[in-house]
């Protein structure tokens, strides 16, 4: 057993809720991990001793930030796309398409290439726990070797075989879906946690994400669900009444949307890459918090509608056009994104957790929100380890 | 004489008027330093030998970003005010007062750490030229320390003596402008380069910036201008007619303004970061390109308005909000801020030009915009040498 001891931490975000405030926050403060958990949390004054000491120079310590909802695994990008959009061409869900196709003829040694990459990248901006989703397969071979690829860098794999109908199917969308929902599940289903399905005019109605969600969860997948990007429909209720850990984006929202949320188990993820990167505009998280809704941000990393990879890019968003505090936002990116996840084990920094994290060149999480754009990750510990930031 | 080649660039921005496009791209380039400066640049094919040679991997490599517009100087921050300002307090010029408390009591040496500190943050995002000007001392002797350490780390020096009246002089701002023309300008001109108020309503009228300006040109001094931040004026005009280098906000601007500019040399400098931080309405860069003025993009890196002090974030937000095109935020940020600067040796890969040069870890520039937040400089060079990334 190896005992690291990080202190003289400025203000640590322990975001528990046994202490006081959103963020339960501790000043002059100490983390003990034991081997790749936390074995103590508190003063730096009443600290126990241990093997190793790291000295955090007053800095705000936090948990690592859980990306909750991203896309990592796909072949080329669509920057001219975008350049397009930024001139004034609209989002549209079937941009999906040009990803697919450059996807399935990737060799699979490049996917995990491109995806290590990715991955390095989350690790240096502070994400210790992502999600990732597949979808940009469409077909049983490459759907299987994309969540093949993902479960093997993360245990949150997404399979989103229902993510568009794929061109050969054009006109065919519940034909697909048998496909999604038969051979494609069985490939997929061994390698993932969860199913999702894009339930939005242009993907799928909410009759074939019932469909989609239900062959899911007989499989004992759970549920997440993409709602509310492009405009309203009844896919919140749906997922609610299916016990979805979380519905993302959910940028349209009717008022009788928000009170079921609200009286739900199920989280609200909130993407402000997608409304930053399509020039939409920005979901109310005010509404949404005053209404009593549990909030998650997560990056949507994807090479259409949001390709940051930056929580705290998402969090001075969030705080800047969605209305959210700055303590609303840390906590958001960091404990909402684990209850997303239905996980306990991350996103707070108390005895028993996993130790992940996140060290700032700064004083105060504040600053994530209060200096946009800025690279203040210092150091990342992930598991009790620390992680080396040098180019492979 | 040491020669470097880097090689295999995939997309080079090289900003020369004498190549295609705004931003006279190469593909499958090479750049070749000789020493300090650029010796020959053109395809990687053609390249000349070396006495080093250095991959570029297909990354896209562009000039280091020129950051025309910071106030890197000071003691303290304004975090708590932020948080207020997010939460509906508005934005008042008279914040930087709490700054100036904090400045003078600050000691010399621990300025001068902090501003260690700025400067490698701007470095490993690239920025290998940046302007800084004093205005959180605002008495003879803290002015003069502050310009007198902004020049041990860049030739770009401006005195700003006449950021806001302080509180000693409280109601008496002619007096006031006294001190900053005489004594004040005595101690501070040796130092500097350039002279800079903020003529707007709660700081300085024109007729006050007026003499303050044109006492800094008898010194030799080279005139900008802060204004049309928070409401229209007549400052644009009056710098148009000073000949000042750079207008710098330029949010509010009459029709006439807009004229005016683009018949005159004088370059209208934007600073997205202030908008993002203090949830202003963003200028319409738009209507000044398509009516011929020259752009600038600058972070205005301070601790109450805008403390970001990425090029990258600005490039993004002004694609985003601002109506440009990634093709103009990244010569804005470039060749843009060599011009708010009268500079021709920086901001362009040319024969001749100093070897500043950035590279992304991606394979065009439309990066910047297309993945915001993220850290995507991979490697730096300033005057010929790379930028060592590690922590002192
Ligand atoms: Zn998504
Ligand atoms: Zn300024």
């Amino acid at each position: 057993m190896t005992t690291r001891l990080i202190t003289n931490i400025g203000q640590l975000v322990t975001n528990d809720p046994e202490r006081d405030g959103l963020l339960g926050l501790i000043s002059n403060a100490a983390v003990l991990m034991e081997d790749e958990h936390i074995a103590w949390v508190g003063k730096a004054t009443a600290a126990p001793d241990a093997d190793s000491v790291t000295d955090a120079a007053c800095h705000a310590v936090l948990p690592g930030f859980v990306d909750s909802h991203t896309h990592l695994l796909f072949g080329g990008d669509r920057a001219n796309e975008f350049e397009a959009r930024m001139a004034g061409k609209p989002y549209a869900a079937g941009g999906i398409r040009t990803t697919v196709a450059s996807t399935r003829e990737a060799p699979e040694d490049e996917l995990r290439l491109r995806l290590a990459g990715l991955v390095r990248e989350l690790a240096v901006q502070g994400t210790t726990t992502f999600e990732i989703k597949s979808g940009y397969g469409l077909d049983v071979d490459t759907e299987e070797r994309l969540v093949r690829l993902a479960a093997e860098v993360t245990d949150e794999v997404t399979f989103l075989g229902a993510h568009v109908v794929p061109p050969e199917f054009q006109g065919r969308a519940d034909e697909y879906v048998d496909l999604v929902i038969g051979p494609m599940l069985d490939a997929c289903a061994p390698h993932a946690r969860w199913i999702d399905v894009f339930c939005e005019t242009g993907a799928f109605s909410t009759e074939q994400a019932r469909r989609v969600l239900e062959a899911g969860a007989a499989r004992g997948l759970g549920i997440r669900m993409h709602a509310g990007q492009l405009g309203k429909s009844d896919g919140v209720q749906l997922a609610v009444e299916l016990g979805a850990a979380s519905v993302d984006h959910c940028t349209a929202l009717s008022d009788d949307d928000v009170r079921t949320l609200a009286s739900s188990d199920t989280v609200c993820t909130l993407l402000p890459g997608v409304e930053f990167s399509t020039k939409q505009p920005y979901p109310n998280a005010r509404r949404l918090f005053d209404a009593g809704v549990t909030i998650a941000l997560a990056s949507d990393c994807n090479p259409g509608s949001s390709f940051t990879s930056s929580m705290a890019f998402c969090i001075a968003v969030a705080v800047r056009d969605m209305g959210m505090t700055p303590t609303e936002a840390v906590w958001s990116a960091t404990a909402g994104g684990a209850a997303a996840l239905q996980r306990t084990d991350i996103g707070r920094i108390v005895v028993g957790a996993r130790a992940d994290l996140v060290e700032l060149r700064a004083p105060s999480y504040l600053h994530l929100a209060y200096r946009p754009g800025v690279p203040l990750v210092e150091r990342v510990w992930r598991g009790g380890e620390l992680v080396s930031f040098d180019v492979p």
